[in-house]
């Protein structure tokens, strides 16, 4: 089975559409590449690139989205209301299919290596990929900034995994690292009592007790006269979509309210919905070979 | 979207090795074809070759199967336990993705229209796209066999719908036609009574009054000492899994047993799971376009 792996870096360009295009370019020309999609947001000055491919591409896309985004990006002139600690600010490579998070943090080292070497530019690890548990979260690394940077790089324990112990000039640091993909997923409930859907979030996220791989918060649907428990799943293979749906449809049930809907936002992997079917049609010994369209690709 | 066909032919050779993979190599070599499956069973002496491609790639691919085919099978000397009318038995089309049923009658029709011409084999057209109700079903148009057919098809009614008005002396007729993906699916029961599993099959079966695209029987699982339903779902876009899924379930708890589990034979389209999930999870607006792997296909 081929290898694909999902990189989705986030720059720091939002608003200048001849150079957002020129770096979404030069990573879409690297042989075996495929971008699937580019988002940007002019109020946080930022964009958010989605490609594929197999481990060796997505590295040589990685490099050239570098190569690109440096000479056109000056963090000393950037002002969004996202936190950001680079031109190139994050980069994760999330395992789809034929790999496993093991190879894409063997992956995430690589290209950090690379990309130091190349550009001189200092790099965090972060996630599946970090090197102490302090820097698995992004906010904490990102904390303070690229204002705060060459301060922050002075403290020993903000030495960077690989590169200069001193920002670049102009690009700052960036952040690699590698996880799993992440599914957002709200699920919708017959009542307009926030109240309900807070306690609810509470109850099923990590912090607070609950599933491992769940964030959740609480959130208003005013046109709709109803509210939501909002969720980021951070890894669906341990902590799955139905368990999460049945845990709220019960808490939902103890103050008397029924689940009315859930949706997912964005991209979830086909894995995470057989997963759901496999469950609630008691399948017995499913694999996704079973699956016409997993032949399809295999394929191809 | 790329449009996807899958191709299914039936060819009555399941002994000969040497001719089994010429043809399939024969399909196999059309550019734009890709063979997925080939599976050969000599008590049946009969052959099964998955294939998919584009309409025009499926087209020629079947071309090159009666081609590789006809100089290989003599059905006067032919004895096998499954029923058959031709060297090339019978040629669904079958849409995959990006193509609906009346696109894949079309390509069957205009198919059968170029195999009756260059090999002089006539053809019945079948299912979604038989000319009349009588030719719907498969096993109407094969009554009699190779064997009776010379008779058959002296009666006005049995005329071809392509093709010379009397069977090709070696290669007999063929049926070509498009229909829905059938999915394999089994439920299990917590009993080792037989009569449950029957009677459950035919409360749920078209025949019986069950569900319009729905085939069912009750089968003893003696190693585990249970019985199952099994059943053909012809249908799965307007008799989905879930529904049939949960009628046994209900239709089994009134005779205190329960549902221990399901299989899935064979291959599954993603979009029958996908729905299961939408269902059981009451996803909102859900479509396809929100699976990672529907991008990863369309960007292939």
């Amino acid at each position: 089975m081929k290898q694909i792996v999902e990189c989705v870096p986030n720059f720091s360009e939002g608003r200048d559409a001849a150079a957002i295009d020129a770096i979404a370019q030069a990573v879409g020309a690297v042989p075996g590449v495929k971008v699937l999609d580019l988002t940007s947001d002019p109020d946080h000055h930022r964009s958010v690139l989605t490609f594929v491919g197999d481990p060796a591409a997505c590295r040589e896309g990685v490099l050239a989205l570098f190569a690109a985004a440096i000479p056109r990006i000056d963090l000393t002139r950037h002002r969004g209301q996202h936190p950001r600690l680079g031109a190139v600010d994050v980069v994760p490579f999330i395992p789809i299919r034929g790999i496993d998070t093991a190879a894409c943090v063997a992956l995430a080292r690589e290209t950090a290596a690379a990309v130091a070497e190349r550009f001189s530019v200092p790099i965090y690890l972060y996630e599946d990929a970090a090197s102490s548990e302090e820097r698995r979260n992004l906010s904490n690394i990102r904390k303070g900034e690229f204002e705060g940077l060459a301060e922050k790089m002075k403290l020993p324990e903000w030495k960077p995994d690989f590169g200069p112990a001193a920002p670049h000039p102009t690009a700052g640091a960036s952040v690699i690292g590698a996880r799993m993909p992440l599914i957002a997923y709200n699920i919708n409930l017959g009542t307009p009592d926030l109240a309900i859907a807070d306690r609810i979030a509470r109850a099923i996220r990590h912090i607070g007790g609950g599933f491992r791989y769940v964030k959740a918060m609480g959130v208003e649907l005013k046109d709709r006269g109803i509210v939501q428990v909002s969720i980021n799943m951070t890894n669906y293979k341990k902590t799955p979509l139905h368990r999460v749906f049945e845990c709220v449809k019960s808490e939902a049930a103890r103050h008397g309210v029924n689940v009315v809907g859930s949706e997912i936002v964005g991209l979830t992997p086909a894995e995470a919905l057989y997963e759901a079917a496999e469950f609630y049609l008691r399948i017995e010994k499913f694999t996704p070979e079973a699956v016409l369209e997993t032949k399809l690709m295999g394929a191809e």
